[in-house]
């Protein structure tokens, strides 16, 4: 039997993502959450000094990733969510690299400090580089006909837009008004029996 | 027969791994370099709106993809420099997910305009980020006896490392005087006959 580990703050943040894939597949596992404080004793045991890391334990053999999308691939493969061909398994990853982007910028934006800087990276991000990255996604969505960004279904990559876009907050409505195909892709990934269990009964967390 | 063309700007930038692995695997493809007042006239046929993009060209089909570590890792795996098992294949990128964040961090720093930023942020990158990185990498190539980042050998995750390395110029050689492992591959990679080759006839170019 595989046991499966996962280390990361008492937080959402960068291992939301990994959490969604086994909620959604269904597989348990220990989801290990420390305080800041804790972090000393645990930055040891991690492959590359980082957060989120994973411990697969198989026959008394631990096997440990880092990196969180990383460590999501790995996972999505091994539950059949990464689609299904090596071009749709790639094309799931090439829009999981396109998310990864958005979120990058958005934690940039809400650690700057200056704030004439934070208006100026605000303002492009929210006018320009969000609805035109939905408006990609909204194409591809229509065009391949599943209702999910690769024709066969949903894979990892509608989980972690799912996830981005519950970090636009009060925001997402007007972002999703005018890509329908998008809308419809988050509330059915939202509906989906495992993730909406595990949203409704996940811990609270400010991030 | 399968024909690959990749696009991308006239620089190494964002793009020059994906050359690497293409030259590693003896792999022909169209490499093709436009200038900046040339980008409109190829967004409208790049799947996301950017570059790097990679056409794949089969019995008359496209199959493109952008965003440059997918494109690296779809090639790879089709090469066979992405890792035996589907362990260590996660373990290559792992690495590889490190490096991107180097050289994001880089690109961060080099097009920062305010010089005090630019000074704050370039410190603890040189002084803490690369280091510390490095001994990492230095003890995972280390303990793993093949001289390279995973135990089978080369993979891509080597080659982006010495295309990130290749970025210090200059610095290289101090970062590398404490690891010597590190400093081992980096040689071994470059001295590798295909790869030495396409860096000797590469285009030269400032980025």
């Amino acid at each position: 039997m595989v046991q499966y580990k996962l280390y990361y703050f008492n937080a959402r943040g960068r291992a939301e993502l990994i959490r969604f894939i086994f909620a959604a597949a269904g597989q348990e596992y220990e989801d290990v959450r420390f305080e800041r404080e804790q972090w000393p004793e645990y930055k040891p045991k991690s492959p590359l000094g980082q957060a989120p890391y994973l411990d697969v334990v198989e026959n008394g053999q631990t096997f440990q990733l880092a990196q969180s999308l990383t460590i999501a691939r790995y996972l999505a493969r091994k539950f059949n969510l990464a689609g299904k061909s090596a071009e749709e398994q790639s094309e799931a990853e090439m829009y999981a690299d396109q998310v990864l982007d958005l979120l990058n910028e958005l934690v940039k934006i809400h650690f700057e400090k200056d704030e004439t800087r934070k208006a100026e990276v605000a303002n492009k991000f929210y006018t320009e580089t969000i609805p035109n990255t939905l408006k990609v996604f909204e194409s591809k969505i229509a065009k391949n006909g599943s209702g999910y960004l690769v024709a066969s279904g949903l894979t990892w990559a509608d989980l972690f837009l799912v996830d981005f876009l519950g970090w636009l907050r009060e925001k997402k409505d007007s972002f999703l008004s005018n890509v329908p195909a998008v809308k419809a892709l988050d509330q059915k990934v939202l509906n989906h029996p495992k993730l909406s269990e595990w949203i409704a009964k996940r811990p609270k967390t400010e991030l």
